[in-house]
């Protein structure tokens, strides 16, 4: 049989995972699928490099056009990580009429229109599954599976770091540093973790996701994003009280054309399946109008689980004449400049008569309805106590307003976390 | 756009669903997949029955020859159900070069050595994602994004029926008739209920799946299979005592080559993610060498879950080329003659001084290592207690024979629920 050449682009533990796949399996992908690998050139950063497996040396390159210029690759697959140089790699490649691969969510995200556009332009193929959550095959399953639908929301746990934090905040009442500078030290989190704990990282996912669930192009900074950060002990110990489980979950929902997207902190009713997704797996969760509930859960990182993902993507990209690309219209999306959702207020209020007739009144003035209302511990040095409130369906916007004037009138301060899911 | 020809073999509402989505969503589907379908022909029993839908009269056929022989029509969809006459049905279709897409399980399952030697013969499509677990499009997972695995065990809730009646049972402490009853009059249980409470049903699922993820045909009678008709709400109560939940559980795993495949009542512990799949859901649970732990939830029956999955199957068979075949090895497959696993045994014993000493001595001598042991209530008019025991791992052979003598022996009367998962 005719062996497809292919390069990559970086070969880290996920490169190498995908030559190790590409090692185990290739015979019987060869039997099965009637199409077979060989991989002719590597792009790596040094060369002398010791890596998690002896590939030879003669594979090995630090010039990427030795990959992305070589006529006989027609396959290139990238795990390099980050918008450059990977995108400028990625577009020549399907500039030259390759088929790119790619575990790559933030290039792909932030560089969407282009990198599509060049990919339409010259017939290349594209291919990106191991791009949100590693084996999940969640974008198959909306491009190819729920066709015959019209998706209404996809919100999922798509951060395993994050996940991982939350989780163990919740099982065990640890602070957030605690619990982060653990993951830190098990290499479950960075020594920067922004991307992961500010929400970047299921930003650029849930970008690519509402994309194609909406058939709309969800730029990645349409998507409103809020990280872990500010998370508390207490308010994790009070969702508790309330039946509720804390998730950073990414929320995209489509009414009349209008999309919301949006990653924060969630609370998410214990029986709802998303609620018992802990650690470091991931789900993603997809309500369609023919197909109704649905979840995808497994392991959403690490080498193994992408690698996976990015072998099924090399193997449908070797067997297709005809690349598919993401059904997007042309139209720009029209984002939500406000949505509705059940609010969780935790609130500083002064411990005085009256003031929770304000706070009420407040919220009533701006047509915010309250569910239920508990007082927490005791007033503090300051005269203060916490309150929460669980509101009824309220617009966010209005319950920003609200709170903010209370903080203004200096009687009360609130942090929301939303409910989704209930 | 030239429209493929397709007909029906059955309009009840499963071919309703199709026929509405192709409806709805035709011009989306054209647009964005580049295919376009017509329907032409519709074999139904009577052709004056009112339908869901206002179907064109012209369409409608008493007489199968007029889809399945019709030269014009390429894809034949089936949901009449049932193993006769649908094989015989699908089986001409596909000798005379038309693609089957099929919703049936039963017919897949009996006949499947059969059907797929003819597909192959002939080079015909087959598709049949819809015939496992409605929307859920976990035959695709495992055919087109799990290649590059070793599938070691798939674990299901693949019987909508069954779990609604466990999970009532969970929450109320009802009885197994009771709910059943229940079910029957809210439509979710047949009037015989045989096929679901006896776990039949699930076998031709698992004969299925497993087949797929092993590539050696596991032909339905090798599935072992035992119904929930036998399950006490004291079962239920004291699984929860010990931290599990009760759920019909297909289990199939592979190990050296041996192959075992079998339905029973499974107890999984609460946190794994089958213990919260709850009522009418279903969800396959999956473990390879590189993807790890993954689930597909959702909607495993039902006219419209079940429409979305054949109508992505018709696309797929639609714009392929070239129609895959399941990877299956022409190799028997190597069935277990026994497992390992956990047991949870409910034993009725005499309430004698030695009977404990008894009943652990006839475990051990069998090499059954018991974990824990609880008794539940007081003795009975015979003089006779329950007892619970959870056994540590052990051989379910070297279980039933330590039972079966006790019984012999007069001294005890146990049954057994497998746990997994734990």
């Amino acid at each position: 049989m005719e062996k497809i050449a292919i390069g990559f682009l970086g070969c880290g533990n996920i490169g190498c995972g995908v030559y190790k796949l590409l090692e185990t399996y290739g015979a019987q992908i060869e039997a099965n699928e009637g199409v077979s690998f060989e991989v002719r050139r590597i792009l790596v950063r040094s060369l002398g490099k010791k890596r998690a497996l002896p590939i030879p040396g003669h594979l090995l390159t630090d010039r990427a056009e030795e990959v992305i210029d070589d006529p006989q690759i027609a396959i290139v697959m990238e795990f390099m990580g980050g918008e450059e140089p990977a995108s400028s790699y990625m577009i020549r490649a399907l500039e030259r009429g390759k088929t790119v691969v790619t575990a790559n969510k933030m290039a792909l995200a932030s560089r969407w229109t282009q990198i599509v556009a060049t990919a339409r332009e010259h017939q290349s193929g594209l291919y990106y599954e191991a791009s949100v959550c590693g084996a999940i095959p969640i974008i198959r399953a909306i491009n190819d599976s729920l066709q015959a639908n019209r998706i209404t929301s996809v919100m999922g746990i798509i951060n395993g770091t994050t996940n991982y934090i939350l989780s163990r905040m919740s099982r065990e009442g640890a602070s957030y540093d605690e619990v982060l500078a653990d993951a830190q030290r098990l290499g479950l989190a960075e020594p920067d973790p922004t991307a992961d704990v500010g929400g970047y990282d299921a930003a650029y996912k849930l970008s690519i996701l509402s994309t194609l669930a909406f058939h709309r192009h969800v730029p990645v900074n349409c998507v409103y994003r809020e990280g872990i950060t500010g998370v508390t002990p207490l308010d994790v110990q009070c969702g508790k009280e309330f039946g509720l489980t804390l998730k950073l979950l990414a929320v995209a929902k489509e009414e009349n054309g209008v999309i919301q997207a949006r990653v924060h902190p969630t609370f998410v009713p214990n029986a709802h399946p998303l609620a018992s997704v802990s650690d470091a797996f991931n789900a993603v969760y997809v309500d369609g109008h023919a197909c109704g509930e649905m979840m995808f859960y497994g392991r959403g990182a690490g080498d193994m689980p992408t690698a996976s993902a990015l072998v099924s993507d090399l193997i449908k990209a070797g067997k297709n004449k005809k690349h598919p690309l993401p059904a997007v219209c042309a139209e720009p999306c029209v984002m939500a400049d406000d949505w509705s959702c059940v609010h969780f207020v935790r609130m500083l209020a002064k411990d005085e008569p009256g003031v929770l007739s304000y706070v009420s009144g407040k919220f009533a003035e701006h047509g915010v309805s309250i569910a239920s209302m508990v007082q927490k511990g005791a007033r503090d040095a300051q005269g203060c106590v916490q309150v929460i409130f669980l509101t009824h369906k309220a617009s966010e916007r209005a319950v920003r307003k609200a709170l903010a004037e209370m903080d203004d009138e200096k009687v009360a301060q609130g942090s929301v976390i939303r409910v989704e899911g209930e």
